[in-house]
């Protein structure tokens, strides 16, 4: 949650019931094309109801995809990153990660979050600070340590890296004909591959 | 043009005042939340006049979006590829391609259509075959060369590495704090780097 609760107790059934009402509005409408009353009305409850708990559209749907997405892969942690050789990490975290990329659900989800980042660029700020940030900083510690591992070159720009690997899963996602999980893990090991990440 | 002239000749300074209000409106609504009728009066003209040239606002967009990113990088031929090593056209065309990723109406422009590509899969697919498809296969073409060359991997998914490139550059311009056209050289820099397309 971003938003603190305001004036009442938070109950925990009532925000995920809204909260799914709103990633669902979200990816069928798109931020533009959604609002806090659609989203009530879809959830069954009042306006205030809601506007207690989020203040913005943007908010509710940002803690939204949180809610979903932190449902989905489970990063390896930063001990773990120090403890378990990167090849092994991505062997051991290929499959969940095939599974979400290829999942029907998470593509739209995608496709809305791109196409809001002009014309709605707080929900994209508030996805990057809360989903991709940390992520982010964990790739970039295992690549670190592929690096010192020499898998990695040394004068490999990270966080160029980060986005290529990122980067080419989002635009793969969302051609035409996307892949199903099965392609999704061969795509991933080739990528992986390319930078050093898989032998 | 993807749809044929119906009835009578064209005027090319009426087609081009309808493409470019068509792109405004997309740019500024996503496809979602935009219409022919929005368009039409954009470009005051009767809706009509739009219906006898395009059949649906997604081959309008498409043919918009064509006639704009055509007036932008101009890509290589297939001539040229063949006669001039790969880390040279990358040179001559780097400042280019940095400008165009690193302008504010091609993000807002990149954002749209990512964000439209599952709700309206139409758009995508039409911008992906006249688009991304042609320019694709020269990009391919490229990389073989330089595969020949050695300074490309002999067992790189050469797919795999398009979309990492190209992927890495969408990626980053959605980002929040989007670059300029200077860091976005250095940008491109580093990824061509990466897959061995500059030293």
């Amino acid at each position: 949650m971003t938003t603190a609760a305001r004036g009442r107790p938070r109950d925990p059934a009532l925000d995920k019931a809204i909260m799914t009402a709103a990633l669902d509005s979200f990816i069928e409408h798109g931020i533009a094309g959604m609002s806090i009353e659609q989203v009530a009305k879809r959830a069954g409850v009042g306006k205030p109801t809601v506007y207690r708990r989020w203040s913005s559209k943007e908010q509710l749907v940002a803690d939204a995809i949180e809610a979903f997405v932190a449902t989905g892969v489970q990063w390896p942690s930063r001990d773990e990153i120090d403890a378990v050789r990167p090849q092994e990490l991505i062997r051991r975290n290929i499959d969940t990660a095939a599974r979400t990329a290829a999942d029907a659900m998470f593509r739209a989800l995608v496709a809305q979050i791109y196409g809001s980042a002009v014309t709605h660029p707080l929900l994209m700020q508030t996805y990057w600070d809360h989903y991709v940030g940390p992520r982010r900083t964990l790739a970039i510690a295992m690549l670190k340590r592929a690096q010192s591992e020499g898998s990695v070159p040394p004068d490999a720009d990270l966080d160029v890296l980060v986005d290529m690997l990122a980067g080419a899963v989002t635009y793969r996602v969302l051609q035409p004909n996307p892949p199903n999980a099965r392609q999704m893990r061969r795509y991933l090991e080739s990528a992986y591959r390319q930078v050093g990440l898989l032998p």
